[in-house]
């Protein structure tokens, strides 16, 4: 499932590149939406962010597509494997790769199963 | 170096906890005044997040403490180890762990020595 | 095309349902990021938008659906047919409809060609 | 009644002029806020927005003045008229007019009289 | 000049009452709005604020009104009256007054003549 | 105790200074999060803020130290006194000075003491 992030003046660092902290921020909303779209009926939380290495500088009024696939479904769990990619020259390039793990929780916080 | 953030309602998601984004959001920031602190006159960007194991909720009203050491410095580089604790039944707990790479470059983005 | 958003607690108005501004500015964000993606290489600035009609409460926490689909090209301008849509009892259904209309300028703001 | 609003720089596009969603949104707020203080102890949630043409540019650091006049009271429903003013060569400029409705409701969302 | 603010979730501490920070913030907005409204073609900035006394406490969904006067105008500098008043069992109620001031610069933040 | 904040783009005025707001929004901030820090199971809110004298300009990317000190501890207030620091030519210089008092309150608002 890909989403897409329109970056704004308000995400800036003062270096005029993309503050970063947004870009994991994002990272986490769409992997969010994902699994919620996918699994409805559902509470998910977030468990774990894999390592993630920035390689390119992003600019302000660029569009960032994130594409989320589903990579590993546990009883409780899931994770999903998050390509970064933005356009260079007029060509898609990818800007970074990482993958975000949710669980499945009740009302009180407990795992429950994913059906 | 110590950096305090307060948990308001703006940075919740809908269940009521911490919104995950938010919080790695914040790694980046406190992180990044932390090497411009410690090395002023540099232009720091981020390169690179360890992963990361959300393994506690987070309340509005929290103030998280997010204690950033440096563990390594490159010739160009600067990785800080990020550990953040929060208060839980009257005692501080560390919540998670993380690192952080920035990278010193000059105006046009080429890598710079640290000094 | 398709967009989504995921409905937190800063969007909410104080009767604990979506502030309809932030409704109306999704849209205008929405439409520009399919209008540049199908149209690279342009400025595209926002010019109109159709009546819009709420017909429906949206909640905290909700992802909703807008589903942006080119409906009139003419030689400067873009016009955009805007279907938002939500779940309702693990159904999908529409919540409202408009339109949106987007000129290509140039560095002086001057209408310029789509090509 | 008058509302008036600042134009920051967190409130701006990349090219450099408002960012359209957030004065879409402001509209919103500012009628919301009439309606409210014309008539106290009600609740109402927008059911429309009129169509909108933007045809000037809105610059970083202006004052953008919106006037919001009573233009039909419906048994449950007010519909305002709102012109949004800007000054261009020290005149008062109207930048655009639409119209926006409110209905109100009772606890449970159910259309309520208005007195 | 009235100005009002309609006090959003966004804006709420976790006490469930408004950020105090915020109301200092519109303060110095509404005040700066009414310099530029009525001494156009200056550059203003914040050099003091009056001492403040919250003796209210404020909710989510609050309309509040700031009245601003202009109390001295010296041959560079402008002080106004800030009187912030709100709803109180149908009845306005002034929350708080205090004084702010502007100093007018050229473009060098040097010290201008107010003409 | 010292807190530290970044300025970002999105914190600027149109004159590309720190607008002010944010920095009276900041105080309470701070002083908000060290209190709760030295003064742990009470609630506070803000009841009073000293003047407030702005006498440099402050401009993007700088981090700018917050350091707050107890100056009086009452039956049931505290005020702290807030000095506000950044660096000017490679030292640290005093921004501006101030006071804010907090007050600690029960679940309805009345003053408990502090204890």
């Amino acid at each position: 499932m890909k989403h897409y992030k329109l970056v704004l003046p308000e995400h800036m660092n003062h270096q005029q590149s993309l503050f970063g902290g947004n870009l994991l921020s994002w990272i986490d909303e769409v992997a969010y939406m994902t699994a919620n779209l996918q699994f409805p009926n559902h509470r998910f939380v977030t468990v774990a962010l894999d390592n993630v290495e920035f390689k390119h500088r992003i600019d302000c009024g660029e569009i960032i597509c994130f594409c989320a696939t589903l990579e590993k479904q546990g009883s409780t769990s899931l994770t999903y494997f998050i390509s970064v990619s933005g356009t260079r020259k007029n060509a898609e390039m990818i800007l970074f790769e990482t993958r975000i793990t949710f669980v499945s929780v009740d009302e009180q916080g407990l795992k429950k199963s994913i059906c």
